[in-house]
Formats: structure tokens, C-alpha cells, sequence
């Protein structure tokens, strides 16, 4: 058995700690399988006096992690800290250059700064590895990078975010509002006290661009990702998609395709049988579509201390074990330049709710805008007056470019009938 | 970019021409991955002349393929022949003995000789992979052996043959016999002409055996897989289970707990609603259950040129990169021994059929022998005389030992009214 690899844990967080618990925990296995033991000699927090279960007294303490980062006495650094910048990069930027290791959990600071940090891993012939960055336990960093390597990948796409997964699969079971549910989700944990990244869709968005950069061989490009969020969503909107037989997931969507790369974070709606709308609570899934292989599917936990950590502890593995791969599949430098998609040229199929005043001739001027934009109306579902003489007008949308679509919207919005914005979802057929 | 990865591939059936296609058409994107060159020098095969819709013109040709692993033109031998013994072991015993990597899609030879092969492999320092060997293009050996390494595992169950699951969905879809809908399987190609490894789920429980291994580092140890196939399921009992809420999968199961190992390939009811009971046609399925990360569920094409290729083409990438593993994630000398779960052991609920002759008191005589043993039934249903005054008494019971239940079916079979053996099949709370 080879010299021990020594660790260094910058953060001691729900992540770290899981961290450190696992590689105590299963410290005898867990060699077995790296072909060295795995040493935690450093870690590093903002405060040393916190309870944290666990006495840390056999490890040497930094209050600095960037100190830590630097010190001679570990080979690799974790990073849990988190955030995109401050201190988890400055940390990051020098473990690399110190030549350490890094593995990171850190999928806001990979998805601006991979590149960079993918350069300094480089120059210092380090690994930078990230498996716990995207889909908590589910290995879909070490898939890309290494199992599908044959093919050439279509599109990628899946529930990159537990929080809003859970919120949404309350929402549809008990038919309560968001704001109703997001709270409970506060007390109950799964979401955190400020969600805002997740329920806006920033932190699927983050995911979604590395999953992105890996599948297709291109550049990060974080800012080209279209990202919508769930705050939005009514009650009433997932009940007519239940009524249509779907369901409402925000997904990440990536698709690349000659030299033309499309990447979008936004609340579709998919049919009740389609086994990415089964996936249910704080779980997380992915599928690939590729040229040989066609179609895998992968669903895991995708969050908390257990998964998460079970995630940054197999990259640990694979570093002891010498098992290297670039950073982003392909040497950084290769990584492709692609076009961006623009919104007018998005295809897909559409749900348009409207709200309407009740009186006779309505459809009728709806139906004649959208025809003469072009667009085909798959369905029509009119229902339920409200107080006011108000009813919804719900329809759904043949295969159409989003563009003329949005030009048709406009101007149903305009007439004098039509009381508030259309209430539109994207409709997936995956 | 490093010197090519030269490759040799022993056998040009359906997967050998599927990993040299795409090994020619993805050479570039294929070399960016692997850091390296991949190169086919060399190919074997039993017949030269067969027209094949490529040309073998720039290979080197060899009629022994034990003369080509043993040749010093190549670093790398793809085994694609198959069969558990006779040339294709030959060959990779010679492939590792004379320090050649071997990449091989050999589910029967792993099974039985794992070991041994994976012996030479470490007296050389050469790399055994086998990601083909289980379940096509889902990346399940990578998985087990370097993605959930921090975790010990409980149970690994999944769908591993993917003609039994194209039979079996196609008798529920349709309501045809066994018989009828396996003759259609073999003109359609999804059986081949001899089925009798799938159907009798050897082929399955060969791929069980190597996934135990891997997830637990127990000992390979394919005779103690408990293996019942798929040709007694009746038309009539997949009616009956639909009708209970239940679909028929054959399912592979193992599990390890202190020190105790079950593995069984066999007809199991699942609740419709499961994931496992999803998955549909040609396509695999595997579950990893283990202790941090909880639960990963993971589907993909289980067979054909292009999935099997695929991994095919992941592990020559792996060892392209210099990316090594012990073949069953740690040292073959570390491989645990284990207790082999004995058949009366085994605990379950199970789902019966008994056709009787349709007289007062059958039920009372039944269900009087059933509370003897001490085995408790949960819903009965008695339905449809048919000719000759037969029923069929389906009964599902609640979690009960096996040895029980067996004990109680004999005496049930002994009754004058019964007319038949009890049809059993355990039904998995999966």
C-alpha cells in the first residue's frame, strides 16, 4: 500500500463535515479501494469553537484557509466553503498553484472560474475535480468525462436543483401555493433561509454550464444560459398541466449541434409517464443523449451532507488511485468556441394560459392572431369563471418558433379582453 | 499528445465491428479524450472473407487470435468472441501473460474466471476492465468501482438481460404466450437463435455475480447465484399481477449484511409504480443502494452494436489515460470470503397461484395449512372457472420465510382438490 494521501478540509459546514465523518467512518475501506490511506491532517473553519460533534483536536487548525491552502503538510485541498468568489476562489487559486490537489463541491465558483482554475491545475500537473459540484451522489461528472467518451453528445438535460424539485412535487400533491410551500420548505430544511439562487434558478444554471462544457467539449459560458425560475409557477397552472397529463419540472436543458449550443434553466412541462417528471422530492436526474450509446438515465439524491460528501470522497479516490482526467474531459485549451442559440430562434412546443374576460368572441380573436402569426393550436381548454367574469383560457401549442409565438402574445395581450400577461411553459417531450 | 494506444480486437461479430466503427469515425474526438492516439494495428476472426461492409485491408490479419495477443505489434486486446472457456479464454490469459491490457465484453468468462484473469493482470501491471460485460452502455463497473467508494453497499438489484425484459414487456402489453411472443423476439433479432443463457437467466446471474463482487469485495462467485428464468411465466399469472398492481420483471438481487451474501436472478412481481418496473423493452436497469449516498438508479440500452461498443470504447479510453483499477475496485487478494445465504433463509413476500377444483371448503382447507406454518396471507382473489371446473386461487402473502411457505405449499399440493403445482413469485417492495 502506497504513502498516505493528506487532506486538507477548508470548511467544516453540512459538506465538509460529511466529509470528514465518511472518511473516519469507513477509513479501512476506503483505503482498500484508494491503495492508500486517506488522511485528514488540516481543516479550517471561521470559528474553531463551534459544537460540531466531532472533537478536531487531531487535526492541525487554520484560521486562514488560504494559509491552509499553502502549508506543506497536505497534498490535497477540499473545498466546501462555497460562494464564486471571495475567499473559496482565493483558497482554490492557491492550493492549485501550491501544488495541491483540489477537489471542490463549489458549482458557482467552477462555473465562472473552471477554466481559470482548469489552467492553474495544469501549469502545477494537479488534479482539479468537481463530481460533487452537480447532482450530489450521482456520478454524472465522472460519466461525461469517462464513460461516454465514444459518442458525441446531443443533449443533456435533467432536475439539477433538489430544492425547487421538492417545492414543485409539493405544490402538485397538495395543490398549495408557492410562497405556502417555500415556507414550510424553510422550516423544514430543504430549502435555505435565503433561496434565492435556487429558486430563481442561478444554481441550476451554474450546474447546467458544466454539465454543458463536459458533454459538448466547449467552453464554460455561464452568462449564455437562458434561466427562468419557479417563483412564478401557479398553483392553478399545475393543476391544468395535471388536467393535460403533465407535470411542471424546472429543467436544465443543453443541446449542441453543428457548432450551435443551446442551454436553458426553466419550468417545462413534461408528460405524467415520462420518467425524468417521476422524479420526486429533493431528488436529482440527469439524461444524455449520445450517437452510440442513445440514452442513459441517472437519479440520485442530490443534495445534503451524506450525498454530497459521498461525492467529494470518490474524487478523493480517484486522485490516491492516480485515476486523472482534464478537468473538463479534454485539455482546456481545445475546448471549443461555440454560437450561441438567440431566443428567436428557439423551437418547441408551448402551454398558454390567459386570463380573460367572459364574453362572447374572445377565442375567436385569440385564434385569429395566432393564425396569422402562423402558429397551430394543438388544444383548448376554457374553465372555471372567477369572481369578476374572469376565465382561463388554456392552450396548448403545436411545434413553433418561440419568436413568432412571443409576436402572437403580444398581441393578444393588447386586446381589450385579455387582463393579464399569458402565463407560458414550455413543453418537453422527453 | 502521447504515443498511440495500439489495439488488437479478437473477434468482428456485432460488438468487435461496432467498437472498430466507432473507434474510425470518432478517432478525433476519441483521441482528445484519451490524451492519445487509439489505434487498431491488428484483428482476428474466424473467417477473413466474410464481407463485413469494411475493409480490413490496413489491419494486420491473424487467424489465432492468441497469436495476435501474443504478438508485439499491439498494447491493448479487445476479447469480443464470448463463451466462458475455449479460445476466448485462451487468448486472455496469453493477451495478459505477455503484458497486453485486455478490455473484454465476456460476461461468462468474468464470471467464472474473473479471478484468475485478474491474478495475471496484476503479475504483469496490466489492466483488466469489463464495463461491456454488464448491462451496455450503462457505466455500472465504473460506478461500483470508483463512484460510490466512500459508502459500503447494502443491495444491488437491477433488469441485466435484455431480451428476458423484451419478452416480459411484450407478454404484458399484449397478452400473449411466452412461446408465441419469443419466436417473434428471435425473427426480430431481440433473442438469438439459441436464448437459452438469457431465457434461463444464467446471463443474468453471470452479470450479478461480477456486480457482488464489485459492490461488496466479496469473492466472485457465480454457483452460489440461486437462478430461476423466465419460460414458466404464465400469460395468466402477468393478467393476475397487473391486475394486483404488479408488473413481472426478472430481476438480479444481491445483497451483503454481516458477512452474509444472497444473490438470485428470478421472476419478481414489483409495484407498478416502481422505477424498475418502468423500464421497458431492450433497456437495463441497475439500483446501488448503500449507506451515504442512499440510492442511485441508472438505465440505459443493455445490448446491441452501439451501447455494448460504447463501453467498449470507455475502458480502452480509461487505460489510454493511465486512468488503472484493480479490476474488482480493490487487491483480488483482498476479495472477501462470504456465507452464502442458504435457500430457507430467504425471507419475502411472495405472490401464489393455485388452480383447484371449484368445490365448497377448497379456500378454508388452504388458507387452514397456510396458518399452520405460521404464514399470513394478504389479499386472495378466486376467479374465472374455466373448462372442467378449475379455478385459479391467487394469493399474495406477507413477508414470510421461504422454508415456511415451501413447507406449507406441499402440503397445500397434497390436497385432492388441487390440481396443480403452486405457481410462486416473490414480490420485491422495490
Amino acid at each position: 500500500m502506497g504513502n498516505a494521501l493528506k487532506l486538507g478540509i477548508a470548511g467544516l459546514g453540512t459538506v465538509g463535515l460529511g466529509t470528514l465523518k465518511i472518511l473516519l467512518q469507513n477509513a479501512e475501506v476506503i483505503s482498500s479501494r484508494a491503495g492508500k490511506p486517506i488522511v485528514v491532517t488540516s481543516v479550517s473553519a471561521k470559528n474553531r469553537d463551534v459544537d460540531r460533534g466531532i472533537s478536531l483536536d487531531s487535526f492541525e487548525w487554520f484560521d486562514d484557509p488560504c494559509e491552509m491552502a499553502a502549508s506543506e503538510n497536505i497534498d490535497l485541498v477540499v473545498e466546501v466553503i462555497g460562494g464564486e468568489d471571495g475567499i473559496a476562489k482565493k483558497l482554490c487559486e492557491v492550493a492549485l498553484k501550491s501544488g495541491k490537489h483540489l477537489v471542490t463541491a463549489n458549482k458557482a465558483l467552477i462555473a465562472h472560474h473552471g477554466d481559470t482554475l482548469a489552467l492553474h491545475a495544469k501549469d502545477t500537473n494537479k488534479e482539479l475535480s468537481f463530481e460533487a459540484a452537480v447532482a450530489g451522489s450521482v456520478p454524472i461528472i465522472k460519466i461525461l468525462r469517462e464513460g461516454v467518451v465514444g459518442s458525441r453528445i446531443h443533449k443533456i438535460f435533467g432536475i439539477l436543483n433538489g430544492t425547487c424539485n421538492y417545492i414543485l412535487t409539493e405544490m402538485r400533491d397538495t395543490g398549495r401555493s408557492f410562497d405556502d410551500v417555500l415556507n414550510e420548505a424553510k422550516e423544514l430544511g430543504y430549502a435555505e433561509n435565503d433561496p434565492t439562487l435556487d429558486i430563481n434558478g442561478t444554481d441550476a444554471a451554474h450546474k447546467l454550464s458544466i454539465l454543458a462544457s463536459l458533454a459538448f467539449g466547449t467552453k464554460l459560458n455561464f452568462n449564455a444560459v437562458k434561466i427562468e425560475g419557479i417563483s412564478e409557477i401557479a398553483a392553478l397552472d399545475i393543476g391544468f398541466a395535471k388536467e393535460l397529463g403533465y407535470g411542471i419540472k424546472l429543467l436544465g436543458v443543453a443541446s449542441f449541434e453543428n457548432g450551435v449550443m443551446e442551454q436553458r434553466v426553466q419550468p417545462c412541462m413534461v408528460l405524467n409517464k415520462s420518467p425524468i417528471n417521476k422524479v420526486e422530492g429533493a431528488f436529482n436526474a440527469v439524461v444524455i443523449n449520445g450517437e452510440f450509446f442513445d440514452s442513459l438515465f441517472l437519479e440520485g439524491r442530490g443534495a445534503g451532507a451524506g450525498p454530497t460528501a459521498s461525492a467529494v470522497v470518490s474524487d478523493i479516490v480517484d486522485i490516491a488511485r492516480g485515476r486523472g482526467a482534464p478537468p473538463f474531459g479534454i485539455e482546456i485549451d481545445d475546448l471549443q468556441e461555440t454560437d450561441i442559440l438567440l431566443q428567436r430562434e428557439l423551437e418547441g412546443a408551448y402551454y398558454v394560459r390567459l386570463p380573460v374576460i367572459d364574453k362572447p368572441g374572445v377565442l375567436a380573436e385569440i385564434a385569429a392572431i395566432l393564425r396569422d402569426k402562423g402558429v397551430s393550436i394543438e388544444s383548448v381548454i376554457q374553465r372555471g369563471q372567477t369572481s369578476n367574469d374572469i376565465v382561463n383560457i388554456v392552450m396548448t401549442l403545436h411545434n413553433t418558433q418561440e419568436k413568432l409565438m412571443c409576436e402572437a402574445l403580444r398581441g393578444i395581450e393588447n386586446l381589450s379582453s385579455v387582463t393579464e400577461k399569458a402565463k407560458v411553459f414550455r413543453i418537453e417531450n422527453f
